[in-house]
């Protein structure tokens, strides 16, 4: 983990960090959020939070974002000092050169689009395993090297990335207290962007899609961490891509006390993820113990 | 004043606008928050606030900005709406392939760097008409065009925009109840950036550069309006750019009351103003009876 930049924010330190992925084989950023140790005043890295290690929320970005617009964009370092808890935000792809990427620089398929799921077609199997990244690399590293409480973590997403969040968070409720999401692709086998990616990324299988529908999960009877979703109902994707209506069904379904609110007049875009990121991450605080 | 885009941010309005600039002879964006009528709900265009017209905060942003950085990186809407205040953030120079731009492309002069003066070299003096713009033109049309109170105006900004908001409300004020500033150019008649781009805008006339320069104004005995700066202690540009010392000096022999503060730790970064923005918003609010 290597210090690429860092800025004082709310009390807390902004900083990026490069690092080598073994199972993304390539060399990935990384931007965290360290809130103060005590109200504004600056601790040691990873010592904030109310005593004891600090928590960590973990955002998964959407389609061509990278690490670092939710840290410009979102004003989510204010909420973050608040409650005492670090901000995880990951690239959205495997990066580099040797990395394959869409032949026609499609921007809903390969590099800012690795869409969390461990592909195992050729050529994107030997780089685009995002799935293991979130939930298998990073926690022992958020642990290790910056000393955060990777055992007392929630996961959030936008759109893409709320796709992310919800199904690797239902499928390792171990890991996660919590999970939430923002204009979230809830049914990826169901709509083009998923069916584009899921197909390319993990061929015809069909199973092997659903183990990457939060739906699908939902419905099969996952664990049932507590669970937030915004929705803006001025989403221009929400009728094609979004449909949150199934996420929704599949909730009745199951029975699960899922909270899924639809906001009048949002759209896609930070502006929305803004004006919620804080009731978000009072949500999450409330799991992880310093609401 | 054309409409080009809208985002419902909480609760209120966030518009672009493109307009014909008279005294710039271009055409300009125009980045306005509308805070929502009632809480969270938004109400028509420029109704916000408690009761009657709504209140304005000029932002004038730095350099390379355009109107678009802080509305996307300050996250201030959220004071805003609390407050009912609304935000006008301006362009930092003329625009437009017909408007004459630094011949080496650099980025301290020129587009992206109209340092809030009236320009009266050749071949600046057609077009770099800041000073006007904000002071003259803009507040009619803030008025008649999207119908909020610019006689109840304060003014902030940063670093060369922050230069603009002090240098403009000393020398206007009649037109802003308040103003503040992160991280200014106090004194740009004796700092580098300053010196360059007032020799070259306004020529070898000393009296000319004084009437642009905070520190003279106050000496000078400019009436003293309620004043707030912050400036941060890690801030790259401090001591060859900014030297915000020589502001407690001005204000000192001048007997003028203002707060000026020094955060430990802070760069000249946009994490810097979000992490104030908000003491800012709560700062203007007071002066414009809506605290």
């Amino acid at each position: 983990m290597q210090l690429v930049s860092e800025h004082l924010c709310f009390g807390g330190a902004q900083r990026r960090y490069k690092h080598r992925s073994a199972c993304l084989d390539c060399e990935m950023h990384l931007s965290v959020f360290h809130p103060p140790a005590n109200g504004r005043k600056e601790g040691p890295a990873g010592r904030g939070g109310k005593g004891g290690k600090t928590p960590v929320l973990y955002y998964l970005s959407g389609l061509t974002c990278t690490d670092e617009n939710f840290v410009a964009k979102a004003g989510a370092q204010r909420y973050a000092a608040e409650h005492g808890i670090a901000l995880i935000a990951p690239d959205t792809s495997p990066r580099g050169d040797h990395v394959p990427d869409d032949p026609d620089g499609a921007w809903d398929f390969g590099k800012g689009a690795g869409f969390y799921v461990n592909a195992t077609e050729v050529p994107w199997a030997a780089n685009y395993r995002m799935y293991d990244y979130i939930a298998e690399e990073l926690p022992p590293l958020v642990n290790q090297h910056l000393g955060l409480d990777a055992a007392n973590a929630a996961i959030t997403g936008h759109s893409m990335g709320g796709h992310g969040a919800l199904t690797i968070a239902l499928s390792n409720p171990e890991r996660y207290r919590s999970v939430s999401a923002f204009s979230p692709i809830v049914a990826p086998s169901s709509v083009p962007w998923g069916q584009n990616a899921l197909g390319r990324y993990l061929g015809e299988d069909k199973d092997a899609w659903a183990r990457h529908d939060a739906c699908e999960l939902i419905r099969s009877g996952a664990k049932q961490l507590p669970m937030l979703v915004d929705q803006g109902l001025a989403d221009e994707f929400l009728d094609k891509q979004l449909q949150t209506k199934r996420l929704e069904e599949a909730c009745q379904a199951a029975g699960y006390p899922a909270t899924i609110r639809y906001q009048d007049g949002y759209d896609h875009s930070y502006f929305f993820v803004g004006s919620f990121i804080g009731e978000h991450i009072a949500f999450h605080a409330q799991a992880l113990g310093c609401g």
